[in-house]
């Protein structure tokens, strides 16, 4: 069975041991996209709730998600290595890596979240929360979707998530003007709105994750690319606030 | 020479087109980490310096470095499709994908970084922005070892890179403060503070992607992760900014 000269042929037995193998690597991701969208939940909930036993849950849960993304890329290299698959389970194999990098980052921003909700938490609250925890629904409502769409190996549901991309978007522009708004009508919140505009910025970001994977998903289903100019519509980075605003 | 059972096996002619393959991809990824590095240089000068034409150059190049992403994924998968590499061969090929990741995403922030400049720079100055570029000045420098150390499969050297990333997460945490105060003095600054807030936020994330960089370049010559605590500084969203401070 073992060909000295190369690598090992492919028999019945390793064919099954192979596919089991891959199988387990994907369930590794879908469990690790459970507790990615678990604490993102919490971080949100954490938000909009004041729920500062959810922030600690979501903070002290991203260690367990940065340990799933190390084993996935250690099993994923060790199926390259001795299995050597090809077309559709290499591009599982790479799916796989790929999808717990989005996914280790989607832990980060929760657990990014979750510290300053306890921050904002210790502070008198501010009316904006309520438009963010919305804007994190629709975060978390993608991610639900993009990760579906990885287990039954959905392209067109891919492709439905990357094209909402732009709706998360909308949410953060105007927000992001709320929150300027907000902060020069105030100047005693700019510390606290600076937490909410970081906030909001880490959900758009999640936002951007879950495209990412849909696009990975796209392309371990269809072999094929999503259209290179992805939807885009945070403006923000080009607006210039008029110096006038803040005497409205 | 093409074994139908299974994979190619390895001719001495094989070996060496395998290895032109692999070098290919090394160039690329290194002339997609130069390109990565001026659009980032042309961002940071275009804040120092207030200079459009700079901030214009950053957000035109983003395209081209994005198409090499693309082409490096391709190559890599046709690599470990037909090649089938092993070993250091296969780490190389797996450093080269994540690798072009990261720089991609350098790429991204860099023009965010210019579009946001471009706004800057049709308003009066502000003094931070100074700051700022000896921040930007710092990101860069350790982009430019980290990927003298891809080019050079130096372990050490990008261990001391991996090493540096708190000296930006400093600097960023006293901006940061520095920021806060200038927009509670002056509320008419909100709008533009704004901008260079971000700005920062993505010169502290450009550091982060460069150490993501170094943990990969260690990964692929020595077969070993750095150690899973990757040094972090950046306390920001861990900061209560008393309502007071806005009347000092």
């Amino acid at each position: 069975m073992d060909d000295t000269n190369g690598p090992i042929r492919m028999t019945d037995h390793t064919v099954r041991a192979f596919s089991e193998q891959l199988e387990g690597l994907s369930a590794l991701v879908a469990q690790m996209g459970g507790l990615a969208e678990a604490q993102f939940a919490a971080a949100i909930e954490a938000v909009s709730r004041r729920d500062s036993v959810a922030a600690e849950n979501a903070v002290g849960g991203d260690a367990r998600i940065d340990a799933i993304q190390q084993e996935i890329e250690d099993r994923a290299l060790k199926l390259l290595a001795l299995r050597q698959p090809m077309a559709v389970d290499l591009r599982e194999t790479l799916a796989a890596i790929k999808t717990a990098a989005e996914l280790e980052r989607i832990g980060d921003l929760a657990k990014n979240i979750a510290k300053r909700a306890l921050v904002l938490n210790r502070e008198p609250p501010i009316r904006l929360t309520q438009s963010l925890a919305r804007m994190g629904k629709v975060a978390l409502s993608q991610l639900k979707q993009v990760l579906d769409s990885f287990s039954s190996r959905n392209a067109a549901l891919a492709e439905q998530v990357w094209n909402q991309d732009g709706e998360i978007d909308e949410i953060y522009n105007s927000l992001f003007r709320e929150l300027l708004t907000y902060m020069m009508e105030d100047p005693r919140t700019i510390g606290l709105c600076t937490h909410l505009l970081f906030i909001a910025k880490n959900i758009e970001r999640c936002g951007d994750h879950a495209t990412n994977i849909a696009e990975v998903v796209y392309h371990m289903v269809r072999a094929d690319h999503l259209a290179a100019n992805r939807p885009k519509a945070d403006f923000t980075s080009e607006t210039t606030i008029p110096f006038e605003i803040h005497q409205a």
